[in-house]
């Protein structure tokens, strides 16, 4: 079994070729909620569809989000109500939103919606939110706290980043198989996603990181910053508004209490004695580090990139 | 002032007419609300949409129902979620759905949620839904009682019709200015609309009935049974069910206790000493007659049958 930690289009160009490489009977997609947003009275989880669309063969990749020759007509004519449509819900992809509205509604909870999403979507992998509880990502501004999705997408994500906060992490509980998928697990991956907004609101629910502490599964991470610069995304820029280097190493960082392994790429080569040599905790041995191609250009490339990261794990692909 | 009670597309189509000819700001628009219904989580008025629509110019008029040249997008997709989607609505139609949910969840009434669309689409007539509270029609076939939708558009008015019924009318409370138009008004105008499923549910709630018998308004109905047939819709089919006549007669009769004048069809014109004849409650002198062409074939005819009708009134237009 694989566990992967998944952010939005990182993960899920990186499941792609995971999928391609791998039974996706055995992996368990654990997904960041903390980007959930209401728009118009719909509930939107924008990292698990984006992560369902791709592994439906619907996404619109060259977007980056929603679906493949959507249309805009109902947004559009939102507007004349007075809505702000700047986060922009297609036709197709709010048919989605208003299927997990109206399945939250009658009670479901969000993993239960979520599974039935990807049933109808044709998506035999599981695809768990980290948790069914509420729990929002929030950034801290000079000018004040803003919502997730206003600050990426309206603001188009415009710092300096003072803090980011995940509104009702502390309350909230793993969702079940979470942490089952996490010790029970030979491997959890963690994606080539924003460690602050991606995957740190997955480390956020109480129990994750500690389960990932504790589990016997290598836990590997993918490097999301390769030569200076984040592959997508305020990455790096949020680094430097913490003061620190845009490097593979700050990731590493991040994670060293409980990381095995780091995959990074070719251009950021020479980083690898460093990260080798990063403080641990008690008991853990140094950091391994494998260096390789992490651009998913291609097809290609990313099932390449997935079998070099299942390497890693110690698992022969 | 004019009130006019209003079903769907007769409603519409007429209503389209009495605006060419009398100043909108002197009408007060009372809708039927008994073919509201949910799909998909979304509270759907499709009277008030569909007089709404005509009024701003965007109908679909050759469809008879949403919106101009809208598209099917999200509808579609909503298909493969298992929604049954026989009941079409268009991408830009669910704007407005959306819209008035969304009203309606922050606690607005149903005519505070249809006056904020009617201003948005810039309709500037009053348009009313005769109460805020939920009145739903049903319909009894032999083979059960089913909700209107179901049976009007689903089972395409499939029939005999054994009872239709008014669930919530008995509790239904008037919405604001609804009485009040009625009793304040110099006329009041029934349009072309299927006097069981479009009128009777708006006579149908507690106050309006008296209040047209008691009003000193002049009661107006056009006739929307012509030549032994309904202009549109299953009117004449309900009418054979109870063993009635297919005539303006058969209508007259049901609006007998209130009605001053009816206005019927050039080609039912041998009616109008029947209708004339009609028993009539005491006090109550016999019903006015006007023969004209009711087909609302062009603008031009709309605005002649809304003429004849505002004389038929006492009103000079």
């Amino acid at each position: 079994m694989i566990t992967v930690l998944a952010g939005g289009v990182g993960a899920a160009r990186f499941l792609q070729g995971l999928l391609a490489v791998h039974p996706f009977s055995d992996i368990t997609i654990v997904s960041n909620v903390g980007d959930d947003c209401e728009f118009f009275g719909l509930h939107v989880s924008p990292d698990i569809d984006i992560v369902l669309y791709h592994l439906a063969g619907l996404a619109d990749e060259e977007q980056g989000f929603g679906l493949r020759g959507d249309t805009y007509n109902t947004l559009d004519a939102l507007t004349r109500f007075g809505y702000d449509t700047w986060f922009r819900l297609g036709d197709r992809d709010l048919a989605t939103c208003i299927t997990r509205t109206q399945l939250l509604s009658r009670g479901l909870t969000l993993s239960q919606a979520t599974a039935e999403i990807a049933r109808a979507l044709g998506v035999p992998v599981a695809v768990r939110p980290v948790t069914d509880d509420p729990l929002r990502t929030k950034v801290r501004l000079d000018s004040g706290l803003l919502d997730f999705q206003e600050w990426m997408v309206h603001r188009r994500a415009a710092g300096p980043v003072r803090e980011v906060i995940f509104e009702g992490a502390e309350r909230a509980r793993p969702a079940p198989g979470v942490l089952e998928a996490i010790t029970g697990s030979a491997a959890v991956l963690l994606t080539p996603s924003n460690p602050f907004v991606s995957i740190a609101p997955v480390l956020a629910v109480p129990g994750v990181r500690d389960a990932l502490r504790e589990t016997g599964a290598k836990v590997v991470a993918v490097s999301p910053i390769v030569g200076g610069a984040a592959i997508k995304g305020p990455a790096a820029e949020m680094l430097r508004d913490q003061g620190l280097k845009v490097s593979p190493t700050a990731v590493a960082r991040l994670y060293v209490d409980f990381l095995d392994a780091i995959v990074i790429d070719d251009v950021d080569s020479r980083l690898a004695p460093e990260i080798e040599a990063l403080d641990r905790p008690a008991g853990r041995p140094p950091l391994a580090v494998t260096v390789t191609d992490t651009i998913m250009a291609s097809m290609e490339k990313k099932a390449a990139l997935a079998r070099a990261v299942l390497q890693a794990a110690g698992l022969t692909p």
